[in-house]
């Protein structure tokens, strides 16, 4: 299918009432809750090839969901264990060990979304850091 | 911490050009990525008792999710083959069995979000179904 | 395909080396893999219909992976925040806040593998629990 | 911990009629199980980038679990869309896209335990491919 028409076709579901913002926000927000949903539990060291192949992993895969311009993840290698010979000593991936930002564009809008661990709520909050139109 | 104060604090991350509309798209987006994320790959039969279980799982648990006012979870059974003794003969649970239909409300807007498998796009569509404010 | 061909057909890829005790040690411990990383990151909460749901929907679908005779899904809701009215306030659920017990069967061997939280490891432990032949 | 002391303690919670042999193929399956249920839903492409970090990936996280001597994720291309500019167009990672080969080591025993799709059987088939103490 041409992207044209897939695209268009695709349009039809929504709400007219649907803003390019809203639009890009709501595109932006999927990919924050795929990220979290699909990646925490992967084992994960410091060792700085682990962390780089998830980060490049988790990177490479959500920027082909669509009208993703960027998605950049930070894995915080001071809250990971060093893993060593003994076999039951590395951790898992966490919300709260990594920081996500996706920028999602639609038309002439552009919405940056993050998730970071925020220690006086106690939760790795997803918000909706920009939005330019 | 009260609930009034968890709520400012998160929000003082946001964007201050954010409108509730966008607020609620954005919450309600969160929830379908997660879902799928979070559950395709689980085996599954066409048995009720089965369906059932993973429906209500899935809609008691990601209900819990932040202002979400309600999550409707339908598994389409007539995909699904119905397992029987033999022991490699069962499903697992794809986007494309299953329609997923969130409302978030925030403040004055709320705004339903919908997956729902596309045969002409052969995609499973995520989609602002309905925002009102 | 009928029950004993599909049985055969696969059996045909294992070492013929391999005792009904170790295949069933096998079946069992994909399963622990399985349900562990599957199913972490769910929003939880203590309220006994939400731990019901969640124990129940992964009893019934990974008893369907083959040649399980029994899953028992345990969740410690005394190591679960009680969700309230506050929009940030729930769990998700960990490896450490579940007890997992799976019973194979193959043959005339039966093996119980286990996962369990163990504070001395600060692990989620998998092992052997039982082996019956 | 020392590394002597944590298999030890672990060690301690294993029926004790289990051999090198079994402990090696309960060590391999867990992995193919972890593997399958992490991974599939991941967004991918033929873009031979995209592959070749989610094959890293998968090998160097899941070689950190116990006992891990060696994992080897081969991703088949030819089974996946290339994705172009169109916003709808790309694949998830499936069982049925992937082999998986997982090799266990235990004291003197080496279980290399494989998932691979049968077409005959429609199933991504775990099995037991070799063992050898």
């Amino acid at each position: 299918m041409e992207k044209e028409s897939a695209s268009k076709k695709a349009d039809e579901y929504f709400d007219k009432s649907v803003s390019e913002r809203e639009r890009a926000i709501f595109e932006g927000a999927i990919t924050l809750g795929a990220i979290y949903h699909q990646f925490t539990g992967v084992p994960i060291s410091s060792d700085p090839r682990v962390v780089k192949a998830v980060e490049q992993a988790i990177k490479l895969t959500m920027e082909l969901q669509p009208y993703k311009e960027e998605v950049e993840v930070k894995i915080n290698k001071d809250q990971i264990k060093e893993a060593t010979e003994e076999p039951y000593n590395y951790d898992t991936l966490k919300g709260s060990t990594m920081e996500v930002r996706v920028t999602a564009k639609y038309g002439n809008a552009r919405a940056t979304v993050t998730m970071k661990h925020i220690p006086g709520l106690n939760y790795d909050l997803m918000f909706i850091e920009r939005v330019t139109m």
